[in-house]
């Protein structure tokens, strides 16, 4: 009786959010080209600098599939909470505030992104403005979980104990996963359909991760996720058809942060932030061998897009020319261990002048495979995105289990 | 002891939102000139088109002042909880949801204002998605009161009973509310100053209406509203100094929608909605005066503005040219009425074109007074408000008591 108390409430709520996620798919799929004009009549577009003919493309048309995903779980919240309504059972608040809570911080986050693709917003914004975002959240967490607990490894139990409680710090590191997941998307991008493939592997992996779950004591916190992530995935998708090679459509800083919020928000209130950021590992790697560049220890120019070859349709890895003496300690430090390591093209005509390819994970992949065509390098891209989901489910489990008892 | 307790609850929270209420004056006050350019660069300015000179002036600054109004609200959230957070007594949900849904409301309202002035979306997202953004809210009243009784007035209490169930009607009514309020304010609007104006009048009614209250019984349900009300009017004071003739910035859609959300919000959550509307007056009078136009039985221009002489720098009623023959019958019908009743300025030249005045509530007003200067009209038309405001609490007070138990 129980369990199958339990079954429907697992698959009741689930049906009617898949039945309503393929719906805003097909909404999404409608309204889009629908839209297109009003974006370029309100100078909300950019020319692809990777083709040949110089066609404005609307900017910003994340803003529509995440109005549409909101919208969606608008009209979802009351779905899990039919049984208490009808049958007048005391009402579970505490879940309803993580819905409410979660809303609010993607909501922000799409306000913010828009923001950005309109106004050009500066960098502490962007910093600042995604932790002002999940302080509801972190305050739902506090009020119904205050976990601040981790469990530590295995080897490491013998100095520091069975666990460890992080206090604060805990709070310090889910605001900033907010933080990063918003901006680690947002410089992984640049080429025709890069940004919501990306997202989409991240948001198939974490849904293969909460199904697995679903069968665990945390059912409750997974079946939550599942919630956001299924409408989420149906709006992206409907994008991706626009904005895959070559795009009609780019999705902006808006479907970065939406992204980047919504990971976030169901790793937290899900308690799974950390198995959400193994997700991230490509970002990762993007981010780290992009630190020279965005904390300006070496030049950095507007754009790191790759080089759009016209003769050849190809993308090239592209470089950014400095004087080596005009490096700071840290640039010429940071750029001695790249080149240690042999991860960038360092090419100096003279005693000076160097040229280095830009630090982005979509150059590193040039330098290696050499000049591409832009699907093929997309293509390559979402391979290692799932490659590195798949090495995640390996360090998640099997990996873990050594060190963890689980 | 608990007089004390509850004294302590009262002046505490209200004591902090004041304080940082401040904090948000003066950093909105430092940032708008700072912003100025973004918003010049993106695009988004209009031309005054009442002034001499042709300057571009920033629009949709309202964006600027909800950002700063919601994270305030973000950073003042944990106050009202501290007791339960330090004294680890039973956390009230209920009214922590409370606070969840209506920055969620209005945060959603703020993204479609803003898109919506980007953007200039067609009417019906205008009517769609406010009714949308109040579902979270609707539900947190359903959930926390599901009060859906009103009090029959005396007289006809011998019909109708002491109470009428409005049952679902009563969602309905809360759900068009909000879009009234976001709409209404909206159109009467056009001349420097007015919409900040009209909305500051409006605010500071509510709050002289809620510290009224705070003696009574619902004394937690006029706190919340004052909680939201502070940093709404401190940010938009902020605003007027920049939008007060001659207008530096214009608010935008964005402000209205904002403004209007906020007061639909508080008079929801706080079980004063009809209070509420009774501080909207002038907004209803010249609804109702623009309804043959905005329902399109009459023509309706693109803008309503006043006509601007420049010769003598005064606003002047504007007109619409029209064939009385091509009007529909409830064309006909309206303004029949209107001008039996006197309130439009008829001009027919020959035997069908007609000449007709604007239908807004500046227009009439100028048709009355004559050719006024800018920020005189928009003074009278704050009086107005102010002369309302106070027709609203006879009402609400002495004129109330006649016709129920209070």
């Amino acid at each position: 009786m129980n369990f199958e108390s339990e079954m429907w409430q697992l698959i009741f709520p689930l049906s009617i959010n898949v039945i309503m996620s393929i719906g805003a798919y097909f909404f999404t799929i409608n309204i889009i080209p629908r839209l297109k004009d009003l974006f370029i009549k309100a100078n909300l577009y950019g020319i692809d600098m990777s083709k040949r003919n110089n066609l404005k493309v609307p900017e910003a048309l994340g803003v529509v599939t995440g109005c549409i995903f909101l919208i969606t779980m608008f009209l979802f919240i009351p779905v899990p909470f039919t049984d208490y309504i009808f049958k007048n059972e005391h009402f579970p608040h505490n879940e309803f505030v993580e819905f409410l809570a979660a809303l609010l911080s993607i909501c922000c986050m799409l306000l913010l992104g828009f923001a950005d693709d309109v106004l050009d917003l500066r960098w502490r914004h962007k910093l600042l403005l995604p932790t002002i975002a999940t302080l509801p959240l972190l305050m739902v967490y506090y009020v119904n979980f205050n976990s601040t607990l981790i469990m530590v490894p295995k080897p490491l139990r013998f100095w520091l104990g069975y666990s460890v409680d992080l206090w604060i710090f805990y709070y310090v590191y889910m605001g900033m996963l907010a933080v990063f997941c918003t901006n680690a998307i947002n410089i992984l991008a640049g080429i025709n359909g890069l940004e919501v493939g990306q997202s989409l592997i991240i948001a198939i992996s974490i849904v293969i991760f909460n199904i697995v779950e679903l069968s665990g004591d945390l059912w409750k916190a997974h079946r939550f996720s599942l919630y956001f992530i299924f409408p989420y995935i149906a709006t992206s998708l409907a994008l991706l058809k626009y904005n895959w090679y070559p795009s009609k459509v780019f999705v902006g800083d808006t479907f970065c942060y939406l992204s980047g919020m919504t990971f976030a928000v169901v790793g937290i209130i899900g308690h799974f932030s950390k198995t959400t950021l193994l997700f991230f590992i490509p970002q990762i790697i993007n981010f780290l061998y992009s630190v020279p560049q965005l904390f300006h220890f070496v030049p950095c120019p507007r754009h790191r897009l790759p080089k759009y070859n016209k003769d050849t349709d190809q993308l090239e890895a592209s470089v950014t020319v400095f004087k080596y003496s005009e490096l700071n300690p840290l640039g010429k430090f940071s750029m001695w261990i790249f080149r240690t390591v042999k991860i960038v093209q360092w090419q100096s005509s003279d005693e000076d002048t160097v040229i280095c390819n830009n630090l982005t994970l979509i150059n590193f992949l040039l330098i290696n495979i050499g000049p591409t065509k832009e699907p093929k390098l997309t293509l390559i891209l979402m391979l290692i995105q799932v490659f590195c989901s798949c090495l995640a489910f390996v360090i998640r489990y099997p990996f873990a289990s050594i060190f963890y008892d689980i």
